[in-house]
């Protein structure tokens, strides 16, 4: 078996440990007689396990008592929609547009927005420059009365993301974000939100899974339309089990909490993250050969999208890269090019493996 | 290791060469150099494991070319939403309601047609007999103008099984079916249903995945306010794939169902859950000990629940079963007493080695 450096955006790279350990408990986790896909979510052994899972989570993020986690299904891209169903509140919401995932959660809110009664309302784009850098405070047309303002903080795609608490937009309406693909990778603060989503396939655990925190304020404001499984406020007082859990993903989710807490929790993974995307930052701004054109103060640790000058040999180099054992590099069809996601599973050695690479492919082809 | 034989209502037993196969697959599927959950779900391996499950099951099911097979999140549960949001169009639908399940599922649909307009009707009940027994035709009020008729096939929890299709009601309206407890486990005519929908975690794999098989005609037809995600049509443009599938999850329903080939396909299934079944009942019917109320033409091959005639012994009996490896026993809190659900994962053995149990444990406390 040869385990490549992976670099695919999402479902993504696994810590090799939690994957080990899955596949030693497959068959008879702690002595249950049988494996976490075959036991009743009631039982106590499921129990223990999204208990723990949830304990972890919390203190990994440090979310403080008045916001709930909840373990539910369907993406960040069901949770387009359902955040307008549940926050909406015949109002109208705002929404920046940083990135094809922002954008498209507008789309959806329109939609549901128009068939619900209330609104969305576009209080910023970053379009016109190609999503390439976040928005300034002074581009934002920001209402003061919104149920909520909607942002992704970090663009899976065009590689941006909005990581620093200063560059948060300044309004006193509840924030509602996009955490996707940066969650658990840096330190937040929770109590500057009033509702965190994230779907598990990048920096958590395997997809089918997406965890919202919500602060407890914002439950039992559903729209009358919104079915019970989807209504925040039914799921919090189930313990996210009205219906039965995705609990294989939640399982592998807190073997992924237990994994980050071993290497020391979020800052220590936020210092590892800022080591990978510098070489690989560092590597690309000293190049003639290769690009990165997001604004630098806006770049995404995650997601780095790169091109060649020379996009006639872009084939050439997945071809060579797949060969060095580094993979699912090509770049998003929209964007073209490359593009390297770097979550947490990553380590440093598979920043310095690509690098290497690529100061290699550019001599020989330079 | 020690496995035991766990006759868990769901999440279930699987079978224990699939996960073997997944343990051995977990770091490395195939020599991709990574395992499945790592895997882009827009790649050509993961494509290759999704087309290969829907050819297979499409195979075991014999389902006919019109009719699209999705793999999507949320479970029965929020199906019970989705379908009217997908297929009331305004109009008014029929509920069989037999068991737990389908009030459910009647409950839901009440409440999303309720706020989207249109209706859900009660069309016969057997609730006043404690779900002991299929509805007669004598007993049904149907509509023959109604958006669909649903009924729920097995009802996991009073183990009342529609089986047969002479037991089907006579209706020209499309038939949408909650087969989620007794898929795959007998042959079925797919032809005779506008919708079949399915939780994957009894006979098909892990929680988090819910497979819906729709008669093209029911495709675009949903109301306004329905999610993108929710939207049959939609789904079935994109393949299921509009939002990350669990890719997980159905990988191991596509080893379950390469499996079950392997055992000679749903015939063959058939065949021996008719064995199990009657295994247990013949004991059960022949007992003074214990008893099983359902009507004889309305038993499941899936779910059996059993009462002890003296429920004093409950605790006594359900801790000697785990003594002897016989797992999850104890039956849903509504109905009380056992329940051993003999899934197709469950061996002959197991069915066995539970009934010798019970005669000891008869002969020791009768």
């Amino acid at each position: 078996m040869t385990r490549v450096f992976n670099f695919s955006a999402g479902p993504a790279a696994l810590p090799e440990p939690v994957l080990r350990q899955a596949a030693e408990e497959m068959l008879d986790w702690h002595g249950a007689g049988c494996g976490v896909m075959e036991m009743s979510h009631r039982g106590k052994e499921f129990t223990s396990i999204i208990e723990q899972a949830e304990a972890d989570f919390r203190e990994l993020l440090a979310i403080p008592s008045n916001y709930r986690v909840l373990f539910l299904q369907g993406g960040a891209t069901q949770q387009f929609a359902q955040i307008p169903m549940n926050l909406l509140n015949g109002g109208s919401a705002d929404y920046l547009v940083t990135g094809s995932w922002s954008k498209k959660a507008y789309g959806e809110a329109q939609h549901v927005a128009g068939a619900l009664g209330g609104a969305a309302r576009l209080a910023g784009s970053a379009e016109a420059d190609g999503f390439t850098r976040l928005l300034r405070a002074d581009e934002l047309d920001l209402d003061a009365n919104a149920s909520y303002l909607h942002l992704c903080t970090n663009e899976t795609i065009h590689g941006v993301e909005l990581g620093e608490a200063d560059q948060l937009p300044a309004s006193a309406v509840p924030l509602v974000a996009d955490m996707s693909s940066h969650i658990l990778s840096r330190p937040i603060d929770v109590s500057r939100f009033g509702l965190i989503y994230a779907g598990a396939q990048k920096n958590i655990g395997p997809s089918g899974l997406v965890i919202v925190i919500v602060r407890d304020d914002l439950l039992g404001r559903a729209a009358a339309a919104t079915p019970a499984v989807m209504d925040y406020k039914v799921m919090a007082e189930h313990g996210s089990m009205l219906n039965t859990p995705p609990t294989y993903a939640i399982y592998i989710a807190g073997l992924v909490f237990q994994w980050l807490k071993a290497q020391g929790g979020v800052a220590a993974m936020e210092a590892a993250n800022v080591a990978k995307a510098s070489l690989l930052y560092d590597f690309l701004d000293a190049s003639e050969f290769y690009e990165n054109r997001v604004a630098r103060d806006s770049r995404s640790r995650m997601n780095i999208p790169f091109l060649l000058r020379d996009e006639a040999l872009n084939d050439a180099f997945l071809a060579g890269a797949k060969a060095a054992a580094l993979t699912q590099l090509k770049g998003h069809k929209s964007v073209g090019g490359m593009r390297a996601s770097i979550y947490n599973a990553m380590p440093l050695a598979g920043v310095q493996a690509l690098v290497d690479y690529m100061r290699d492919f550019a001599a020989r082809n330079g």
